[in-house]
């Protein structure tokens, strides 16, 4: 069979009979060679697939909302005809293997990073690999250089929570911080002190919490700060989580959140919606995220300058029961 | 070219010059047709991945787990070089499709089809794709001839908490069960009231309240059974997020969940846990599901008799504060 034939073959051209298309096809799968489902697949290579890989050892904050942000992913990829590949991670270390081994596989054409850290070993890897991928969130500012990225800007929230409390007459303000790698932890605590400083209120080192992730950890750190002379009328808290502990270490001594002192939270977690008051917290769209950044990184593969694909949005206010005026200015 | 030519080329025959290997290679690339990663998938044309479709219109009772469901998954089939491609829809309706599109796209081998329904539309549609898939969880007997499963004994844990109720002198139990289209909750309901029976104890229909699904039908639910005449002195609840539901009812009451009235969930959900106190419940270990659930579908794609790939799990007892000695014992 000549050369011509079997490319008139496969292409299915009219003068070609169709038990000799068939005889080619099948032959041309017995020589471990298979037609791909797209045109664009066999022009690129792709697979179609978007990849996001979840690390687990990491602390809990993202679970609530896995299957929201999953859901955003999916949806705004199967619109376009994607799919997307999931993978989990017990460690960093293993978490790099796993994007190595996605792209040695080509099980996704670029892979979205989830908690990004202020210095994220991802992006290198990726860059070396000639992957794309999307942040959501922000690094360093120069890895983050000619990275495409959709954040959250958390730290405009926690500037929002300082205005609220300050329009409450709450003057002491403390914050319960997560671990400052990760940049939102490390973005929602510079915003808080530039609104606090900005506010004229104190910024005191014992005011500051950091490093926590847990509800436990939320707890120990509200009792740590409410020890302290004089203690903050208000704890603004950089996740749900650390707030929910925060409203138990003031249950615990006898407090009641929201008259005798305010909590405030973030990311707008079930378990906080869920609680007795209902917490105030600024609440994330993670559904839109997921669809956003599935967006996004589609148009990255597709060529689209990544500098070009920068996209913020904000947090929004979901007030609740746990703030209200500080106890002092009730007393004037 | 002479076919054999083409033949040796492609596998790589020594007697074929690299210049003409690398012409036959292109060619084909050309043609539409792309080598496949590895030596299986040729002979196969497998995609070495598991599906999974979730579908988001459904009640939330699986989202607390996702991602220790998604690790088990994960962690399995990677340790086979096989991936997991994830979909959402959004109805039901959407879920078939969605089945329809990633086989037609070779997106995935196989599916685990979560939260199955006692007659499940699922099971038909991948039977007539000649798709493999395993349930987690059953479907009517007849529809799961020839079908690989994996189900936890959820019937089974509500027999057990029955006894426990028992031990305690409970004699007027009710059940807050879930939507009876769905396996799980039909099973929990089956094995609660054949366990009320075998002990002797009542089971009018005023005792069952089920169709539930959020925490808001578990508060309603048990306020429509502790209204009875006499009311029950123990609720046992088809999920843990009903049973929050019902301790919130209680409390509403003036009633001491573990004193007043005996509440039992099922899952062992975070939001249980975290309750003060924490629910007393059958805990089901989602990890190990996933990992048996990607496991036994990859033994099904490799050719397993699928009636030999199904296993059953218990739910282990995970003791909280919500439950006790009954009222009436303890006056006597």
């Amino acid at each position: 069979m000549s050369k011509g034939t079997v490319s008139r073959a496969l292409n299915n051209y009219a003068d070609i009979s169709p038990a000799t298309r068939a005889r080619v096809a099948q032959a041309a799968v017995e020589l471990g060679y298979a037609p791909l489902a797209h045109a664009q697949a066999i022009r690129t290579g792709r697979a179609r697939a978007l990849g996001l890989v979840l690390q687990m050892e990491q602390h809990d904050a993202q679970r609530p909302f896995l299957a929201e942000f999953l859901r955003g992913i999916t949806r705004a990829a199967s619109a376009r005809n994607w799919t997307l590949t999931v993978a989990t991670a017990e460690s960093e270390e293993e978490g790099l293997e796993t994007y190595e081994r996605l792209i040695a596989e080509r099980k996704a054409d670029g892979f979205i990073l989830p908690r990004t850290r202020w210095h994220d070993p991802r992006v290198a890897l990726l860059r070396a690999a000639g992957c794309p991928f999307v942040l959501f969130g922000r690094t360093a500012d120069a890895e983050a250089e000619g990275c495409a990225w959709y954040d959250i800007r958390g730290g405009a929230a926690m500037q929002d929570a300082v205005r609220r409390l300050q329009g409450f007459g709450h003057r002491r303000i403390g914050f319960i911080g997560a671990a400052p790698e990760f940049t939102y932890a490390r973005k929602r605590r510079e915003g808080l002190h530039a609104a606090l400083l900005k506010a004229g209120l104190p910024t005191d080192d014992v005011l500051f919490d950091e490093g926590n992730a847990t509800s436990e950890d939320g707890l120990a750190a509200a009792t740590r700060l409410l020890a302290g002379k004089p203690a903050p009328t208000a704890l603004v808290c950089a996740t749900d989580t650390l707030a929910v502990g925060a409203v138990r270490a003031l249950r615990m001594q006898g407090l009641k959140p929201g008259r005798d002192v305010s909590v405030i939270g973030y990311d707008g977690a079930p378990e906080g919606r869920a609680a007795d008051p209902p917490l105030t917290t600024y609440a994330v769209d993670q559904t839109a995220a997921g669809a956003r950044l599935a967006d996004i990184l589609i148009a990255l593969i597709d060529g689209t300058d990544p500098e070009s694909l920068r996209e913020t949005a904000e947090a929004t206010l979901r007030p609740g029961g746990t703030d209200g005026p500080a106890p002092q200015s009730k007393r004037t």
